[in-house]
Formats: C-alpha cells, sequence, structure tokens
C-alpha cells in the first residue's frame, strides 16, 4: 500500500537531524581516503559508475538516507509508475518514458491500447522513414537526398534532443554514423530560425515539427516562419516536413506533412528524449541503429534503478544524497560539470530536467509544503568553467555541491602527447584534481590562497561517450529526479508555472492590459 | 580620503537592517504599477534603459541605498581607479579595462608609457593588420584570402569574445560587415579543438592564440594540437597564427607568429573583451570599425557610471539593489534572461564575469568577511528558458532575483506576421508578461495553479542589439560588478581560487599523488 507523505511527517527524515555532520575534509583528505574512495561507489550500466566518496557522508548518514529512501517507498512509488499507476495527480496522467525504451513490469493498457506496442511501433515507423530517406526512396522535389534535419521545438522538444545530438555528434563522424546533420530551431526570436534558415541547404532539409498538442504558439511560429521561407525559394513545405505531435492533434493525418509520428500525453516535455521526440531527429541523423543503443543503455539504467536498497541503487542513492543537501545541510544550488566537450549542452537539458520537475511549492495533493524542494542546477563543461565561476565554487561565501562527469577516453580519437601527457589525460588530471581539491582544501599563509575546502562531489566516471552510455546518463538523471520528488512528495510530472506568463503573453498580444502590463508592454513598443 | 571598510562597519548598512520590507506585488500590482514603470528607470548610453520597477524597493529603500552607496564611496573608488590608483591590491595591479575605451581622467603612467597611449597603438595595429587581411595583402601560403579566424583561448579569452562575436554575427552578416567566421576554441578536451578543425576549411583560417603570460597549459596544449593538425596537412603554422600576449611573454617577438598584439597585467581576462583580447578576433570578423563602434558604446556607458548620485548612475543603483537582495533579503541567485538570441552566451560570459570577480570570502586586505558576496549567475535566452526552468522560478521555494535584457528590434530583419503578431512581437509580449507574472503573481483556487509572485526583476531595454548597445551593455555590467566588489569591500580583480586546481593538477600528470588524489587518478586511468 502506497502512502505519499510530506517528508516532514516521516520519523526518518526527524533522524536525519540528529544525526553527526560529517567533515568531508578529514574523512577524504585521511589516511582512510584511498580506501574511501574505492569503496565509495556503486556500479551504474554501460560501464559507468556513481562515485560519492567526496560527499559530507558516512555510515551513520548512509543508514538514514537508506531509512528514508524506504520509509518514502522510493523503490514501490516507481514500480507503481512503471506498473502504470496514475503518479501525476495533477493531470491526471500515467508516467511512462521508461516505456519507451523498455518493458519493466506489467504490461501497461492505456487508451485501449497497450503502451509498450504503441511506443515501439512509432520507433519502427520512424526507423523506416529514416532509413528511406538514408537509401534515397524518401527524396526532396527534384528527386535528390535529405541531408540536413531541422528540429523545430522548444523546451524539452529540444533540449535533450538537442544535448543527445550535441553529445553524439562527433561519435557518429568518427564512426562513420553520421547520416544527416541535426539542427535545431527554439526561440520565438525570429533572429534564431533566420540564422539556422541561412546557414542552411533548405532545399535538402526536412523539418521535424515537435509539438505534442500541436498548438505550441512559439513553434507554431517557427514553423510557418520556416514555412515561408521555402515557398520563398520555390520549395514545397509539405515536401520537406514531418511531425512529431499526440494522435488527436490538428497535426496527425495532415496533407502538409511527409509523415506523422506519435507521442501520447504520458510522456512529458522534458523526459521526451527516449520517445519519438528524440527519436525522430536522432534516427534521422545517426540512424535507427543508433537510437536504438540509446535506448538499450537508458533501458539497462532503468533496471539497475529498480534494486531497493537505496545504497546499491545509483539513482535513489545519488537523489537522497541530493536531498540530504538541501534539507539538512542547507545548499540551494546543485552544479553539473561535465569534464566532457561532447555534454557541452547536458547542463542545460538537466536544468529543464531538475528544475522543471521539483521547483514547486505544493505537495502533490496541492498542499504548501514546509520545506525547501528543488534546487538550482547550472553548469558549464569543464575545464571551460575551471576558467570562469569555479573562483566562487572554491572560495565562495556559499557551499555549493557539485556533479562531476568524466570520461576516461575521448570520443574523435584525435589526440597528441604535448609536455608530457595527451589533453584527455590532462581533461582527467583536472577533474580528479578539482574533486580533491573542493572537498579537501588546503591552508595557506596566505588568506587569499587558503583554500577551507568542504566543498562537497560526485562523479559518475565511464570510458567513452556513446549511445548507450549517454542512454544511461540520462535515465540516471531523469530516475534521479523523479525519486527526489517521491522524497518531498512533489508532482515532479506537470509544470503549472509556465501557464501564467503564457495567459499574460496572450494578453498583451491581443492589447487586452492596463496597469503595469501595459507600461511595459508600451517600453517594448508592443 | 578613501576608505576601505566592510560593509558591516557602515552606518548605512546597519540603517538598512531596519527599512521597512517593500511588498511589489502592492507596489507593481496597484494603481500605481503603470507610474512606477515609467518612472522607476535611468537612462544608460546607446538607446538603453534601466528599469527597476519591479524589485522590491521604494523611496525609503532607495534613499538607504542611495547612502550605502555614497558612504562606500562608490563614486570616489570608481574615479580613484580609472585614474590608475593600485586597486588590485593583492596582485599589486592597476585596473584598465575601462582605458581600453577611453580616458575617463587622467593620463595614466605606467610601466613607463602613457597606457591609454599604449592601448590605443595595440587597437591600431590590430585595425591595420585586419585590414591587410581582408584587402588580401595578407595571404596565405598559396597567396589566398583568409576567410576564418578561430580564436585559441580559455575563460576571459574565450567566454567574453566568443558572446561579443555571437552578439553581432546575425546583424554583420545583415549588414554587410561579415569579413571573417569566427570560431573558437577553449576546452582542453581534444575534442573540442577536433570538432572545430574538422569543420574549417583550415588552409585560409587564421589562429589567434590568447594567453597574457604565454604559459596557460590549456591554450598552448590547444596551440600545439592545432599546429600539429596544420603540419599535417602541408601548412605552416608561422603563416596561420596570430598571438595576444604581454609584451614580456614568450609568445611576443617570437617567428612562429605572424603578428603579436598586446595586452598587459592591468586587465583581467573576464575584463578583456575590449582589449586586445577581444579585438584581434572581432576586428578581423567585423572590421575594425565595428570594434570601434563597440568600445564606443563601451565608453559611453563608462562615463555615465561616473554619476555621483546612486539613483542616477544605473551601474551603481543595479550594484546596490543586487547587494540588498543579498545581504538583506537573502537571495543566493540571480538569473540572467535576455529576450534575444544574439546574447545566446551573454549568460556564459556574465556568470565568470560576476561570480569570478566577487565569490570571496576575504576582503581586500585578506580578512575573512562576516557577509555573504557575490552570487550564483545562471541564465538561458528567453524564451528558451520560459520553457525550461522556469517553472522554478515561478513556483519553487527559493526566490530567485531576474535581470532581464529586451531589445524591440530583431537583428535579422526577417521577421513574419503569424496569428496577428510578428515574432518580435511575441518575443516582447513574452517578457513584458513575465515581468508581471513574476512581481504579482495571481491567485487561483487550484493551489497547483496559484502564483505568490514577489519574485523581483529588472530590464535593461533597447532598440537592437548592435556594436555601440552591445558596448554599452558589457560595461553596464563590469561597472556593477566592480561597484559590488567596493561595497563588499573585496578584490573583484584576481582570482586566487582557481590556483589550487592548477598545482594539483599538475601534480597528477607528474604521478606525484598519493591517498585519495591517486585513487581518483587511477579511476580516470591517468
Amino acid at each position: 500500500m502506497l502512502e505519499w507523505k510530506n517528508s516532514d511527517e516521516l520519523a526518518s527524515w526527524k533522524k536525519l537531524k540528529d544525526v553527526r555532520l560529517v567533515d568531508v575534509r578529514k574523512e577524504l583528505g585521511g589516511d582512510n581516503g584511498a580506501e574511501r574512495v574505492k569503496t565509495y561507489h556503486v556500479p551504474m550500466a554501460e560501464g559507468l559508475d556513481y562515485n560519492f566518496a567526496a560527499k559530507a557522508v558516512d555510515k551513520d548518514v548512509l543508514e538514514a538516507l537508506a531509512e528514508l529512501g524506504k520509509e518514502a517507498q522510493l523503490a514501490e512509488k516507481y514500480e507503481a509508475l512503471y506498473n502504470g499507476e496514475m503518479i501525476n495527480t495533477g493531470e491526471k496522467r500515467l508516467v511512462l518514458h521508461q516505456l519507451t525504451r523498455g518493458q519493466l513490469g506489467n504490461d501497461v493498457i492505456a487508451d485501449g491500447v497497450n503502451k509498450r506496442e504503441f511506443y515501439v511501433e512509432q520507433q519502427k515507423k520512424i526507423a523506416d522513414f529514416a532509413e528511406k530517406v538514408h537509401n534515397g526512396e524518401i527524396v526532396n522535389e527534384k528527386g535528390e537526398k535529405f541531408t540536413t534535419v531541422v528540429q523545430i521545438g522548444i523546451g524539452g522538444s529540444d533540449l535533450g534532443p538537442r544535448a543527445m545530438y550535441l553529445a553524439l555528434e562527433n561519435w557518429a563522424k568518427v564512426n562513420g554514423k553520421l547520416k544527416m546533420n541535426a539542427k535545431f530551431i527554439s526561440n520565438v526570436d525570429p533572429d534564431d530560425a533566420a540564422a539556422v534558415l541561412n546557414s542552411t541547404d533548405v532545399a535538402h532539409a526536412i523539418f521535424v515539427l515537435v509539438s505534442k498538442s500541436g498548438t505550441t504558439l512559439e513553434t507554431l511560429t517557427n514553423e510557418t516562419f520556416v514555412k515561408n521561407a521555402l515557398v520563398r525559394d520555390g520549395l514545397d513545405p509539405a515536401k520537406h516536413m514531418i511531425a512529431v505531435t499526440s494522435e488527436s492533434s490538428p497535426l496527425a493525418k495532415n496533407e502538409g506533412y511527409l509523415a506523422a509520428f506519435f507521442m501520447d500525453n504520458y510522456i512529458g516535455g522534458r523526459y521526451s528524449s527516449t520517445s519519438a521526440v528524440g527519436g525522430a531527429v536522432l534516427s534521422l541523423a545517426f540512424g535507427p541503429e543508433v537510437f536504438n543503443e540509446f535506448l538499450e543503455g537508458a533501458h539497462e539504467e532503468d533496471k539497475l534503478a529498480c534494486e531497493k536498497d537505496p545504497l546499491k541503487n545509483p539513482e535513489m542513492l545519488d537523489a537522497l544524497i541530493g536531498v540530504y543537501e538541501r534539507n539538512f545541510l542547507g545548499y540551494g544550488c546543485t552544479a553539473v560539470l561535465p569534464y566532457s566537450q561532447a555534454l557541452n549542452r547536458f547542463p542545460a537539458h538537466l536544468q529543464q530536467l531538475d528544475m522543471e520537475s521539483n521547483g514547486k511549492s505544493v505537495n502533490r495533493f496541492g498542499v504548501p509544503v514546509n520545506y525547501v524542494t528543488g534546487p538550482v542546477i547550472f553548469g558549464e563543461p569543464g575545464t571551460n568553467g575551471q576558467h570562469s565561476f569555479y573562483q566562487l565554487l572554491h572560495q565562495g561565501t556559499d557551499i555549493i555541491p557539485l556533479q562531476f562527469v568524466g570520461f576516461r577516453q575521448n570520443q574523435a580519437g584525435m589526440d597528441d602527447n604535448i609536455q608530457g601527457s595527451t589533453s584527455q589525460q590532462k581533461l582527467c588530471a583536472n577533474v580528479a584534481a578539482q574533486i580533491v581539491a573542493f572537498a579537501c582544501g588546503k591552508e595557506d599563509e596566505n588568506p587569499n590562497k587558503n583554500f577551507k575546502g568542504g566543498r562537497p562531489s560526485s562523479i559518475i566516471t565511464g570510458d567513452q561517450v556513446t549511445p548507450r552510455s549517454l542512454g544511461a546518463l540520462l535515465s540516471h538523471f531523469e530516475n534521479k529526479v523523479m525519486f527526489q520528488g517521491f522524497v518531498w512528495n512533489l508532482n515532479s510530472f506537470d509544470q503549472e508555472g509556465v501557464q501564467l506568463g503564457k495567459v499574460l503573453a496572450k494578453r498583451v498580444l491581443a492589447h487586452d492590459t492596463e496597469g503595469a502590463l501595459k507600461a511595459y508592454s508600451d517600453l517594448l513598443n508592443i
């Protein structure tokens, strides 16, 4: 029997307040530091590993967190979710993104169909379409092959697929898997679409319009913008456009599109990279096999997230440590720092995933909670961040927990030995050095050069960013965010907070304003 | 006589604690809301305007902040800085980035030369070189024109120039000013350089190596990486490389470079966009006239920052309101949200500018301070952010102050009227709507749709992102950060916090490690 209780109603929550604080400087900097690095970790799928040796936890804290995870019924709630319970209570929807990559439990029947079969069917339709584009069965008006795919979407229809594309673009080039270049149009600022169109050979481009409802204003605006440009170039938009949408949307079964692939209401935008939203653009760019490997990687990690012991479950443990830092240590932000240029825009995706899911003040029943919830997420790839905002992370007045990601090999295979080490070795040396510098600090007589340390971090390590490891990495964070939402008793799957701005923007455009809103409209010449 | 006192030693600081808190919901949402929008603003240079009507301030708070600005001697300290006092006390250096764009006060003589003349001389050398590249006097080995410029740098040698280039790229295309495409290599991850090289016609590329000391490991590594690639392509690196460095560096007067342009120790990396660091790449990309307009815009704003009355000085006022939010209202972050695709990477630049300058725990004399200092800065362009992390900004448990930027016109000139409004109108309508939604909120019976409001923001408005307005915008934030550093009594011009990581990374590469550091090195296979 599932119980949906607020965090502060749980006995284990109250107990956590009394657990002795851990000084990570001593734990990691002491004689047992090396042993700690070797033991404070949980293996993940696809060769990844979650290491939390530089977190301010010890046996007692971990036991208390494990109790919290059990009392909050994290494993049971995940099980309910993947078995098709209506977890998104606010919108009265199932939550099925894990089902796009594999079956974890029972058959899920909704809208009269087996949803796993529905997702697989869409994947097959996309694979078939992509193969026809690649082998020249589907061509442009002149009978020429398409060379570029351009995704038109915003939010989850943009950030996740874009981050995944960028993560695999160079890997694909090196491995002969880059079938088409991909580009993305998202911002309603017309300069975004104009810049993409100006740098794209539109006569050989397929545009993927992504909108679940078929009514997202920014996306439809950009679609019309693109269609107008195609017409000006003497091209027929219907020969250059496909749609990813819901079966009931005006974009489905519409002659304005070469094809339509379906998503449904059970997959939120920020969880949609493994649905048709990511599937169309990634299958066109890299081929369906690569997209399939990505799904398999995610599924393998989804399976590990089923582990009932929070201390053996990498997603649950990461989630619980995050809750501990947020609610018991009082830290308001988390920096995501991948030491991989391929993961350039991964932090921007996690920013949406996490902040849109758990940036809430009411619990899943709409009752205000008495504790802080989702943190601010930000980040840039290392080593760039080191030469930017790390100053504050090392010596600022607030402590910011850090989530590192590092890989032993780069993607492109190009590397040189310079001053006794390769670039890849330098990259890895930097992340190793930073973890210890943050956690242990260093005393110095010169107070400007004094490092207090005590700045906790974790690292996910892997061999290389590949479709499989990327899928596992994505799943890790999706499941982490889900588990944190369960602890905080939130609905992590709606986003009512974005509605008010939409309503007011419509009023501005209709000139139905007064007071401050009218004054701001005037200021911006609308 | 300048007095360098900690904030909490100032009488006006203590007084601020007693000033009545302002409810921005009532102020902006009430009958006087429109009037407030029209009066709570300070004009900036180049048609920009700083509007703070949606901040939680009123006459009393503003008067108290003005007192703080005066007691902290902000105007006098700025005057001392531009007149050549040694403001960067930790490193015993003058702080002269304003002097790269104009003379605000007395002649500044250092190292035996007039520094304004030195900066102008470098600008002229760069202009002369750029013109020769553009008109074909300086060409590649085959006598062909160069078409691309690639900046190799990291941190301030990358983020600022990159953000400025991206801000003007489309403006330049539309206005026939794009002389050469620019690209950037920064990360020591070899996949970064490999991706840029693979997508660049290197036979027609000039590489700008930027390193003040000539010893930055990441940058020299990437330089060698590039040189090796050029050699493999049968090209002579010395015919493709220029250096931006200090006069005393090993890169100066070095036959390995077509030319060398000089910066000095009086301009920190994050303040170097208007020095030769930005000058070389931007003059090559857009022509020296455009770079000069950018400098003039910055100089005009620098002049406004001299205004002694904090309430009439846009930089000082922005700085003081930020301090009020940080130290008296307890907010830990600031989100930077430009409604302009051109300013795509401007938040990443501000992130370094602000967090590296004021992320400090000791005052300028090395004594720990008893108050919080620089906030976490993050942001993405609107409208993308709206569909990403705005959920937390609207309904999360923490309040995050917001810094909007909006322009009445786009750059590319391409726009379509779709559903009764242009994309540009939709963009502007969204920023107007968001300001009011954040500040005023909206009550709703459904607690999921309830918006508490009280989330403060400011907006800088302008006509268009041009070289001049971009210069003014950059100067605004540089000076804001400087004034905040003065209030907090910090040295905003050093960055000792980045050193420890560098030292430890060298030890890892030399295999001179033990304990946890060795264990992490092993984990990453170094």
